[in-house]
C-alpha cells in the first residue's frame, strides 16, 4: 500500500479489525474452491469524487464504474463470473439518467461476459455505484510475485485519461480520443488471462498512475523496478495537447492516472510482446527490469527522473 | 418484489440490463461450485437514510450495517465465508469515529465467523458502508419455495427496533432494550442453517416489517400466507412504550421494520419449535399456515386486520 490519507485510513481500519481481517489488503480477495480460486473485489464510484456529471454522460458513468471494478479482476488473471451492483440514488436523479447508467453497465457487462447476479438500491443524497466483481482463476497472480532479473511490461498506452481530465479542469473540451480514454476504459481481462497463462509473476492494474502503481508492486514484491521512461507507451492524445517534447510527454504519461492498463513482471523470454495484440487484443511493451532494492525508479538515458504519483479520492 | 419507488427503480434497472441480469432480483446471488453453492449479497448503509449519527454510536453503525448484510445470508441458510467492506468516508469523519465503526464491524464479524477478506475506501461527502457477504450452503432456500398447507414460523420477536425508532422520531430516548433491538440486531445465521437442515422450504429475513416481507414471500412463492396476529411474538419493549392493548401491540410488532428476524415455511411437523432455542439460539414461533391464493393476510379471531408495510430508504 502507498501513501496518502486513504491508505492511512485503510491501515487504521485493518489495524482495528486485527486478525478477523488478516487476509485483507490485496487487490482481490480469494475464496479457495475445489481446484481453483474464486476471486472477488469491490470498487466504488462516487459523484464528485470519481466523476462529475457535467463531464460524463450517465451512460459513461455506468461503463466507467464497471470498467474500474473489472480491472481488478483483469490484474489477477481471472475470468469474470459476474457482478453485484449497489446503487445509492438521490431522489432528484431521473429515471432516464438511471436507465442510461444501467445501459452503460450493461454494455460492458455484456462485452466482458460478466452477468449482473444481483444488487441493492437505496436512496441517499449522493449518487454512487459500488460494484462487487467475481472471477475464477486456477493460478492466482497478485502484486507480490516479482523476482529480481525479470522483465517488466505494460499493456496499452498511458496518459490519455489524464489529457481529458486536464482539459476539463482547465475548462476546455477534451479531444474525442482523450475523452474515450477517460470515459470508456476497457478492462484488460483477456490480456490478464493470457499473461498469467504465459507466466506473469506479478501484476497490478494501473489506476493511480504508472509512477504510483509501479511503487505499489515493488513494495509488495520486495524488489525494485527500473523503468526506462523512453519506453513507456504514450497515448496519442498526449502529443496533441500542449505537451511538447518526448521527455515531457513520457513524464505526463507515466504520471497518468485512470489508465486501467496492466503492469506486470515475467521471466525474461517467457512472453513475446509481439503475440499480445493478436492473442489478447492489446499491445504489450517491455519497459524495464526488476532489480534488487526497493521502489520504482524511472530512468532516462540511465539517469533517474523524479515523478510524483497521481492521487485521487 | 414489492411496491414503492425503490422497487420501481430496481425493476427499471433490471429491464434496462435485460438478459445480462436475468439471474438478478433474489435476496442472494448464487454462484454454483462443485457440490454446493456460493451465495453472495450486497447491502448498503447510508448516513441519513439507514441511521442518524445522533441516534447511533459509530460502533453501533458498524455493527448494524454488518448485521443487515449477514441477515441475507442467514435467510438463505448459508454459513458465512467472509465479507468485503466498501467505505465512503467524508473528510470530516475523524479517525476515532472510523476506528469505532470498524470495531463494530469487527465485533460481529468475529462473532459470526465472517472474516473481512478485503474492501475499498474512497472519499465522498456522505458516509456510507456497503458490505458484500459470502456464504456457502449445500441446499439453497429462497423466498420462492412455500407450498400450500405448510406451516409458517418466525424467529425471535418483533417491534423492538420500531419502538426505538419511534422514540427517536418523537425526540425522546428509547429504553435500553429497544435501543439494543435497533442498534445491535443479531443476524440469525445459526438458526437459518438449522432451519434449512430441518426442511424449511422458503425463507426471508424481515427488514421491511412482517407485513411487508410476508407479502414478498407470498408473491415469490405464488401462495397466500394466513398469519394469526395474536401469535406474532411481540418484543417486550413494545408493551413498555405507550402501546396499549394486545391488538395494538401485535399490529405495532407486525408493522415492525428493521427486525432482522427470519420468516419461513416448512411442512407440518418437520420442525419442532421447542428445539430451536437450545439448538440455534433463538425462539421459533408458529404464526400461521400457507394457503392457496396470493398475498399475506393477518387474522384476528379469524377476521382480517389491515396492516401497512413499513417503508424505508
Amino acid at each position: 500500500m502507498g501513501e496518502g490519507r486513504e491508505f492511512d485510513r485503510i491501515r487504521r481500519i485493518l489495524a482495528t479489525l486485527g486478525d478477523i481481517a488478516e487476509g485483507a489488503g490485496d487487490d482481490v480477495a480469494v475464496i479457495p474452491e475445489g481446484d481453483g480460486n474464486l476471486v472477488t473485489s469491490v470498487d466504488s464510484t462516487v459523484a464528485g469524487v470519481h466523476f462529475r456529471t457535467d463531464w460524463l454522460s450517465a451512460e459513461e458513468v455506468g461503463w466507467r464504474a464497471t470498467a474500474a471494478a473489472l480491472s481488478d479482476l483483469a490484474a489477477s488473471g481471472a475470468a469474470p463470473v459476474g457482478m453485484l451492483l449497489a446503487w445509492t440514488i438521490p431522489a432528484a436523479t431521473s429515471d432516464l439518467e438511471l436507465e442510461a447508467m444501467a445501459r452503460g453497465v450493461g454494455a460492458l457487462a455484456r462485452a466482458a461476459h460478466a452477468p449482473v447476479l444481483g444488487g441493492n438500491l437505496t436512496g441517499g443524497e449522493l449518487l454512487s455505484l459500488t460494484i462487487t466483481v467475481f472471477g475464477r482463476t486456477r493460478r492466482l497472480v497478485t502484486r507480490r510475485g516479482a523476482r529480481v532479473g525479470e522483465a517488466i511490461y505494460v499493456t496499452g498506452t498511458f496518459g490519455g485519461a489524464r489529457v481529458a481530465l486536464t482539459s476539463w479542469q482547465q475548462g476546455s473540451t477534451p479531444s474525442p480520443a482523450a475523452r474515450v480514454a477517460f470515459a470508456r476504459p476497457y478492462p484488460r481481462l483477456a490480456a490478464g488471462q493470457w499473461l498469467v497463462a504465459r507466466g506473469a509473476t506479478a501484476m497490478i492494474d494501473v489506476s493511480d498512475g504508472l509512477g504510483g502503481d509501479a511503487g505499489h508492486l515493488a513494495a509488495a514484491s520486495g524488489v525494485g523496478l527500473e523503468i526506462d521512461l523512453a519506453r513507456v507507451p504514450v497515448h496519442p492524445a498526449v502529443h496533441g495537447r500542449g505537451v511538447r517534447g518526448e521527455l515531457a510527454a513520457s513524464v505526463f504519461a507515466a504520471l497518468g492516472g485512470e489508465d486501467y492498463e496492466l503492469l506486470l513482471t515475467a521471466p525474461e523470454g517467457a512472453i513475446d510482446p509481439a503475440h499480445a495484440e493478436p492473442a489478447a487484443g492489446v499491445s504489450l511493451t517491455r519497459i524495464g527490469t526488476v532489480v534488487a532494492g526497493g521502489g520504482a525508479r524511472f530512468l532516462l538515458d540511465g539517469r533517474p527522473v523524479a515523478l510524483e504519483g497521481f492521487v485521487h479520492g
